[in-house]
């Protein structure tokens, strides 16, 4: 099944390892993949912007259909493989409302993690202040905290209680960034915990982002 | 069963408006709701924070479930209620992955949308470029040429073809937000059609933003 699907991706992207993680836990290895470099602009590359217009990573294809989106295609694989490899989504209403409710909050933990990431890159010299950077990484603070919270109230290790989820496809790799650029373990113990207890579990080990092996962390976020 | 679900909701807000499209597709009319001001800072009141920390809205309760996310609401009750109503993910995999796409493709517009709704209210004067201002509509307008693409290239009425989906649930309130905004139906032919011919959809007139009936539309994106 896995051998009609396509996916290209860029090392580190939290959207591409979404995507990874997800195949992973749906046991579709052996899917074709494209590993290409943001640096060099492969993802605008007209092989990419065939299938995903936007020139963004992931772009995913399985069998003539297309779906770039990351949330889509982790929702796409859980429906069309439901009943194989890692239930990811509850039958039971009350933790799959927690699973939706963590999964699509995730989207805001990312949005605020890039908005400071890019800040210096996307934003041209001439219209940066350092009061705007400084609210950024404050509105990531107040988030970052929020998921230590929820962590601190939830019991059983995963983003959504007892068991692995949707909810940490979707968050995990946005968790393990954060720690990549400096995330204090000391601030956010929780986090912490969960960052380092995921890293052994099989999807998680075998997509774990190349790049990362070879280069050591930073500490852009070690004040926050 | 609606009678246990309570939404707080505000006029005119794209997430409130897509729960509420999702509850009427479902037949979950009769459910309780809340109509605050955004203006008076009710979003804010310690009756939605204790049901959304965040303090945005929606906020949404089903029994003793939390599902604030308005992705999370709306999937959520296409999963509950699956056989009733208007089935808004299709069983067909081609059908299910391109309403999959638009659906996540439509927080990016809804984004971009608010970037330039909200630059002068979010931006404190001292920070402000006209230049920035500038790049963030052009990115809209970017962003809505796409969309005006994608009604071109697939017929049928509707985002993801010629059944209703979780697609039009989504990104309609954004589509009829801009217009409401000034959009122009002369440079977006297809997109106006959309707006005009879905206004008359039982769920979509049944949920009319109330704000919008007593008031006249503005001309802020006129010229995108």
């Amino acid at each position: 099944m896995a051998k009609d699907m396509t996916l290209w991706w860029g090392s580190g992207s939290p959207p591409c390892w979404r995507v990874m993680i997800a195949l992973e836990e749906k046991n579709l290895q052996g899917y074709n993949q494209k590993l290409l470099s943001f640096e060099k602009g492969e993802h605008k590359s007209k092989e990419v912007m065939d299938v995903n217009p936007r020139g963004q990573l992931p772009a995913f294809k399985c069998g003539d259909k297309i779906i770039n989106e990351s949330y889509g295609a982790c929702f796409f694989l859980e429906c069309e493989y439901k009943s194989q490899g890692t239930k990811l989504i509850p039958e039971n209403s009350s933790e799959k409302a927690l699973v939706l409710q963590r999964t699509f909050e995730g989207n805001t933990l990312h949005q605020k993690m890039v908005d400071v990431f890019m800040y210096n890159r996307r934003v041209p010299e001439n219209e940066r202040h350092e009061s705007a950077f400084k609210r950024l990484k404050e509105t990531l603070t107040g988030e970052v905290q929020m998921w230590e919270g929820y962590l601190q109230k939830t019991p059983g290790g995963f983003l959504a209680g007892k068991n692995f989820s949707m909810a940490d496809v979707i968050v995990y790799p946005s968790v393990a960034l954060l720690f990549r650029m400096g995330l204090s373990d000391k601030r956010y113990p929780k986090l912490s915990e969960y960052h380092k207890n995921l890293k052994d579990r099989p999807s998680i080990k075998a997509t774990w982002p190349p790049l990362w092996k070879d280069t050591p962390g930073q500490d852009f976020l070690k004040d926050i």
